[in-house]
């Protein structure tokens, strides 16, 4: 049996948190449960951008009850005017005897003022409750909120050797089925997903999410500085989901028009002869892109990594060796000429899937 | 608690044979406790070859004590004369009354009969107790009883990119200390290490087994069809362990003669311009070299992976990135055109030594 404590209903926040991901757009993920008496009375999530706040779902069902009771909440309540008014008023006026927090707002303009209103009203506040559990959910949003840059998580299938396919570009299948249906789960949670033209056009991908039960599409993003691809890509033309383009300025203009009057977004990112890709994640933040799965053979993975872009690798092993120098590799650019300069993951974590190994850690850039 | 019952000494058993690893040349590790009436009476386990073996030892301890026992053992006890007398014979005499074994004899001319024998006396025979955990320390014996070819470790240490150095050719250091204290520890557990020309060339090394505690050194395999390695290498003039090299019959004699002359055995496996690498395992197999740690470069291990010759993969993986194509991959061979051909491992675990992953599994030929 769990131990009923502050932990016990944050845990049940955190859940509901959890589970909105990939709904909220660039807002984060916030669950909230509200307790009376040993009773939870009130349980809300986040559930849409523009649509109420966790803590308003809660009180809400509450009704009456909320009065001398405690809220439980994985972010700061709100303190200011956005698209709703401030969390922190509404669980004032309910009368609310006690809040704990998880983590505070990462956003700097507004950090701690939401916990500073809930005193001054007289609230009982507690916060740092699973602080780091909520601080990994909202990932995204705190990269997003304090950049406005997009979180990008590279997704990797590879071979014990690191080869994405065999000499000849065979990839079907690298991994099995049970990391496959791990990554659709992870296309449903990010905004937008990532590939190079090279993919599209070796595969003529849908890139969409396929769950057994429904599943969100993600923005498709595909890199092509030559606009080589042909309008009849299904990226282009199945309809199931926006698709954005990236290239450079010198593209052919009557390519950028058709693509443009086809209902696909294109983006000129600088003026040389390969894409500005940093210049492209701050294009893709301002259309407020907040989180990008970056699924890139090894020339874009490389790229992505020696620009620095990628915040989270999530490598997928399969128990194989396929053999053979011409096999393409996991990161294909200049690389580092001492195993001293190499891009270090930090925080790692292993998980298997079937026979498959899952390897998760953060990139951290020298 | 651990419950108390056959398991319980059974462990004990096997962690005396464990801990015996390396030290019994081509003869299996075995452990062996006696109890009586709850108390255990004897211990022993088979420490080098042509000495007493694990129940010979375990009795002598036990004394008069034995009679009525219950002798713990984690492999049959032999049934014929080899370089002591059978062990079963010896069990009846001390009057036992029950044995336990773990795993019968792999080799297919004495399987069994140790049991029988012993049941022939009388003696309440139960197999099977702990089999897997048995099975799995003498691996190595199974394979060399059963085919006369030693058993091949494979050991690499590369990025989580499959290189395991950079484009310059660095690699000090690809994993952390306590990957390359494991190392060790294997080179303590196999009787020879093998590598290729290439390896001594870059490194010169002394491949030795580095303990905190005195370790035991292995054999020194060195691959070099052409004889092109200067006897002022490490490997032929420290004298710190004996030292073969593989070649081929078309290598030169003269430099045949002074690698001999300098007290290192040369073995010509094959006319061809490589080496025969199955014929090198039967020579080697031959000079009861029981088991081999393969720490070759891509590209013997590449070789010794096509011919099909690595029994397990150890594979150490740094949690960083180094990138490039140039860089060297762990198996350089013409590798696999489809994936579906790609050499699987199975039974893989995975470990963790600090920041680097450690993945085994036991390579399935096709």
């Amino acid at each position: 049996m769990e131990p009923i404590n502050d932990e016990y209903y944050m845990r049940l926040a955190l859940e509901l948190a959890s589970k909105a991901s990939g709904q909220t757009g660039v807002n984060p993920v916030v669950g909230c449960v509200i307790v009376k008496d040993g009773r939870i009375v009130g349980v809300g999530s986040h559930l849409k951008r523009g649509t109420g706040h966790a803590e308003v779902h809660a009180l809400n069902m509450a009704g009456s009850e909320a009065e001398g009771a405690t809220v439980y909440v994985t972010l700061e309540p709100c303190s200011h005017y956005g698209k709703t008014p401030p969390c922190a008023d509404r669980i004032a006026e309910a009368r609310a005897a006690r809040v704990v927090i998880a983590a505070s707002d990462p956003n700097p303009q507004v950090s701690g003022r939401g916990m500073a209103k809930l005193r001054a009203h007289g609230i009982d506040v507690t916060s740092g409750v699973l602080e780091e559990e909520s601080r990994k959910l909202n990932e995204v949003f705190e990269k997003f909120i304090t950049t406005g840059l997009p979180y990008v998580t590279l997704k990797t299938a590879s071979t014990l050797d690191g080869r994405i396919a065999s000499k000849t570009g065979d990839s079907r299948w690298v991994t099995g089925e049970s990391a496959r249906a791990a990554v659709h789960a992870l296309r449903h949670t990010h905004e937008a997903i990532m590939v190079g033209a090279g993919t599209v056009q070796a595969d003529d991908p849908s890139l969409t999410t396929r769950l057994p039960v429904p599943g969100i599409h993600p923005v498709r993003i595909v890199t092509d500085a030559k606009l080589r691809l042909p309008l009849t890509a299904k990226l282009f033309s199945d309809g199931l989901a926006p698709t954005v383009v990236l290239t450079t300025e010198g593209a052919d203009r009557e390519r950028f028009k058709a693509l443009e009057a086809a209902g696909v977004k294109v983006l000129a990112c600088g003026d040389g002869e390969r894409i500005d890709l940093k210049l492209a994640m701050r294009r893709l933040g301002e259309r407020e892109i907040s989180s990008i799965l970056l699924e890139g053979g090894g020339r874009l993975n490389g790229a992505m990594l020696e620009a620095g872009l990628i915040d989270k690798a999530v490598l997928f092993y399969a128990a194989k060796i396929i053999g053979g120098p011409e096999a393409p590799g996991l990161f294909d650019f200049g690389g580092f000429a001492r195993m001293a300069d190499a891009v270090r993951l930090e925080r790692l974590t292993v998980e298997t899937y079937g026979d498959d190994i899952c390897v998760t850690g953060y990139p951290v850039y020298g």
